[in-house]
């Protein structure tokens, strides 16, 4: 399938689907036209046999085909003796589901390992780094292989391309290590070959590059457990706190994109040297990472042009990423170690989406479900198994605390929750610290206090001072105004407001506009899919900002449907998670892949009916 | 097929082969078993429609299996519909041939393009250059496919991945070019993506890496033809003669392989510069280059530690290598050009050889051919269409003028021809110089001179001085001493020996040594295949030293069997020729690795025989 086929098929009505039954058990999946047996028996959590992946080399993925169509592929012919042929064998990895089929797995060689990642997803360990301690045979007269054969006859359940510079000591590290040496395998790729035996040590970091925060997780890809995390602000913030001023900087001077470009990949390197330190890792025992971010800051740490980008009609450089080094990426893990790089729905449906969907699992329940990432730019998706519904919302920076007078990030110092009642306020505040600013969260809590008790009216105008005095007499005092504006005092001195952290009309009016643009996105999905909001079996919070959300404000001021309020869950840092599990398995990258196809992206910005709809959900629910 | 599996095959036996027959016109040919159609129509010089090259991505391969089995490629099921499948419609290039079939080939949609290279071949122009001139449509918010599936979905008879240095400027490209550009693409890959029309201009250079002398020649890849040709000596010579030198220098100071690494790279480089210039062709314009070397030479540009090499028991790091640039190479065409290097059979048979054995075409003859090729080590192979055997055999450096007296390179000065009779003595020097030394063919030739005239008897000692008159008298006072040493003066006064240009008593050892060599090797290949002299065909007599000897006095001397002069021809510089190849058509590039497994090589150094075989072969014939 090209590239454009993809496109085609993600902006269709969605692909075909076939149902498949695993015996035994007779469990019953559905899955996209065309898959493997292979994939969908792993995407679903039913293990088959395999040490090659599904590359289809090592002929262990067997399986018996009870019913359905089943043309035998080249490989099966080699595979199976004619009578196996007759009898319905067939190697997983190269049977399509083409149609509905009943197949039959035999008992499992070997019992697979499994971690829990994501949003409580288990996933099989079978990541596509490996190692195999070899004890191989000197060579003679007799028997004049070379040195890559000698290594690669040894591990013949994988058919392995060798990278140039093992080729380039191969024959002094065989020698020295008296033919004793541990084969380092990425995917299909011979990375290194070690003296002695270090199969033992295997590890990978995965990386969430967000425009303001990046996080590092180490892994160890032998027991799926992570060794150590950190995280730190993106080196890039000088450039301005948004993807817009970022990719605006580039199209000021050229030369900005390389620099941009460093930035991010210092940020990254120096996480990858803390998290090794942390976790007793030598960095050449990381031989792959995975990075899940937004398009402009994966474009930006690859130093591909982001100004497409950035004006409409909004395009990017590429949806898939060739294959490239974690040495692309600035980090200085193994010097051959490869790098996995989500792709992008589009241009503000990123590849810290697609990584967050992989996480969600929302691609296999059978429940609908409403994601969504909430930040400048605000990411929902609407689907279940069947299908898959996305869209960009433009919420603009108020989530952030920019463009609020008293915003700040969520750092030290910011008010992260606030509780009214009508003649008490309290504040919790991030950090050992004074409250010095109000953050996103804090922000909604304070919005949603004030509906509630009704100094907020619904259309999001303060009410007047007599108002407020009978309503909630306690806190009337904090009503006041700045010039001509009025605000209400959250901390500080109501006389002395402009010294105060306040929450200004203003600062309303862009919360309004922030949870109206999502609202009519999720809306707009919804009637894509010929769906009421109750529809939605549950909503997915994700990024760090819904981890701070209260499920209960979000659902008070709109900005997720009215559902009951433990149907709203917070899915923490969804996006790293995601990365994750595309390091710890090599079906779960796949399957992040096969998102592109599954997922229909819905393009907001040339509705005709958005602004209508829009000023439709500037109101507070009554 | 691993690797392992390849060296299990290349040394049992050799390979199972089919019987095909192509209609229309009932050509039979007979290929190794598993190969697809596709190539085996392909290899035998038969078109069969394909813009893909045998990706299987086109779908243009269409055929028609008439006779034998056919089961249907999961492609075929999507390329056709039930009923054509019924019909035996399948694609070429992945039906196998597993037994003896016949196909039928629809009339061509396009003609192709060919060219004469090699020993008489014609080659059907199908370079792994391609460049595509693309008028593209914007991008709108209706259309937000990304810049690179814009580009590819106007490819889309290719599946293509896309190097990431494209990536980095595509955006700009496109919209600067107002959407009107080339795209260039080596193989499966889109290495570049030019503005405006340039499809036109595309280039590669074929590279023979000698030990000795280094050739390039600048190729048309639209036409075939080539544009320039240089050659110059290689740049390692400081560090001896021969590639045993060589290796040693690497054992004696590591820091010596990075200096060879280099100086062979530099050479390289040098070469491109000068046929681009003289061709009046921009080095960016040339994205892939060809490389034709003996294993050590091969392992030494890329530097890969040779020194397994040049110790029992030979062992190379690889017989294939992996995806290299040529700027791997150190080579400055365009950054993302590809290099192809040819795979070698051992140690002591490398890359020039297959190149070699490529050129001739050996490997799709009827007649059973002997492809010798004379130097330091003599790579001899054996065989036709059906088998073919290969060895290598330690001539030592007679044929290259070392360890002669007056032995030099085929330089300026060397004396290339000796013509004798009993009376008279004619010589024929290499450029506008007076005689100053004796190279490989004016040794054979001297000799040859001897023997025939009975000067030298038939175990390789020199006459006495009186039979010497009686014999030819008008050449009799060139035979002199120099100590003890006997001597035949062939330029200067027989008086003072010591100040001309002669051939020694040991000279003369030397020479029969290093044929002995030879012919051992060739009459080891000849009863392994159960054959005798009489049973070759033709005798291809190649590398640069082989288009100066002459075939009378190859046979005289017994280097090569006594056979029908015409029987033995010289092939000239095969290793290029092959290079080329591989640079004008994907198919016969495919032949060159295919050979890997159709050749089975015998190796000289363990036999017991040897020695006896050896001395048997020190006399000349008489």
């Amino acid at each position: 399938m090209t590239a454009a086929n993809v496109h085609a098929e993600a902006t269709s009505a969605g692909p075909v689907r076939v149902d498949l039954v695993f015996e035994p058990g007779a469990r019953r999946v559905r899955v996209p036209h065309g898959v493997t047996m292979f994939d969908a028996a792993s995407w679903n959590g039913i293990a088959i046999d395999s040490t090659c992946g599904g590359h289809g080399t090592c002929k262990k993925c067997k399986v018996k085909v009870l019913d359905g169509p089943a043309p035998p592929s080249p490989l099966d012919i080699r595979a199976f003796t004619p009578e196996e042929l007759r009898g319905g064998w067939r190697l997983a990895c190269r049977a399509l589901a083409t149609a509905d089929t009943t197949v039959e797995i035999p008992p499992l060689v070997t019992r697979p390992k499994a971690a829990t990642v994501g949003v409580g997803r288990q996933v099989i360990l079978r990541p596509a780094v490996q190692k195999r301690y070899l004890e191989l045979a000197e060579p003679s007269l007799r028997d004049q292989a070379t040195d890559a054969e000698r290594v690669l006859a040894a591990i013949d359940d994988m058919e392995l391309r060798v990278d140039l510079p093992v080729l380039r000591t191969l024959g002094r590290v065989l020698r020295a290590a008296d033919y004793k040496v541990t084969a380092v395998i990425v995917d299909d790729a011979l990375i290194a070959v070690e003296p002695g035996d270090t199969s033992g040590r295997r590890f990978g970091i995965a990386f969430d590059l967000g425009t303001t925060t990046v996080v590092a997780t180490l892994l160890d890809l032998s027991t799926g457990t992570p060794v150590a995390v950190d995280s730190v602000l993106n080196a890039q913030q000088p450039f301005g706190a948004d993807v817009i001023t970022r990719i605006s900087a580039t199209m000021l001077d050229p030369a900005n994109l390389d620099r941009l470009s460093a930035l991010a990949q210092q940020t990254l390197a120096e996480l990858a040297a803390t998290v090794c330190e942390r976790g007793g890792v030598d960095p050449a025992e990381v031989y792959e990472v995975a990075l899940a971010g937004n398009a402009t800051m994966t474009h930006l740490v690859l130093g591909i042009d982001p100004e497409p980008l950035g004006v409409a009609p909004f395009i990017m450089s590429t949806r898939l990423y060739p294959e490239v080094l974690a040495a692309d990426l600035g980090v200085g893990v193994h010097p051959r170690a490869r790098a996995v790089v989500f792709p992008a729905f589009g241009a503000y449906v990123g590849g810290d989406i697609t990584a967050g969907l992989l996480a969600s699992g929302m691609d296999r329940d059978s429940r609908t479900r409403l994601f969504v990432d909430i930040g400048t730019n605000c990411e929902i998706v609407l689907g279940n198994a069947e299908w898959l519904l996305a869209t960009a919302a433009p919420a603009g920076p108020a989530f952030e605390g920019a463009a609020i007078r008293c915003g700040m990030r969520a750092a030290d110092g910011a008010i992260e929750v606030v509780s009214m009642t009508p003649d008490t306020l309290d504040l919790k505040v991030i950090g050992d610290a004074a409250p010095a600013g109000l953050c996103g969260s804090g922000l909604v809590d304070a919005v949603t206090g004030l509906v509630r008790l009704g100094l907020l009216d619904s259309s999001g105008r303060l009410v007047p001072a007599e108002r407020a005095a009978q309503l909630a007499p306690g806190l009337a005092a904090r009503l006041t105004r700045i010039g001509e504006e009025r605000v209400f005092v959250l901390h500080g001195d109501p006389a002395d407001p402009a010294h105060s952290v306040y929450l200004s009309q203003r600062d309303i009016r862009e919360l309004q506009f922030a949870k109206a643009a999502i609202a009519t996105g999720w809306h707009i999905l919804l009637e894509e899919a010929g769906l009421a909001a109750g529809d939605v079996q549950q909503v997915l919070l994700a990024g760090s900002f819904g981890s701070y959300l209260s499920p209960a404000n979000a659902i008070r001021i709109g900005l997720v449907p009215k559902l009951p309020v433990l149907r709203v869950v917070s899915a923490g840092n969804v996006a790293g998670e995601g990365a994750k599990m595309a390091l710890l398995s090599l079906r779960e990258r796949a399957a992040g892949l096969a998102l592109l196809e599954e997922v229909r992206y819905v393009e907001l910005s040339d509705r005709a009916d958005f602004n209508d709809r829009f000023v439709d959900q500037l109101a507070f629910p009554g």
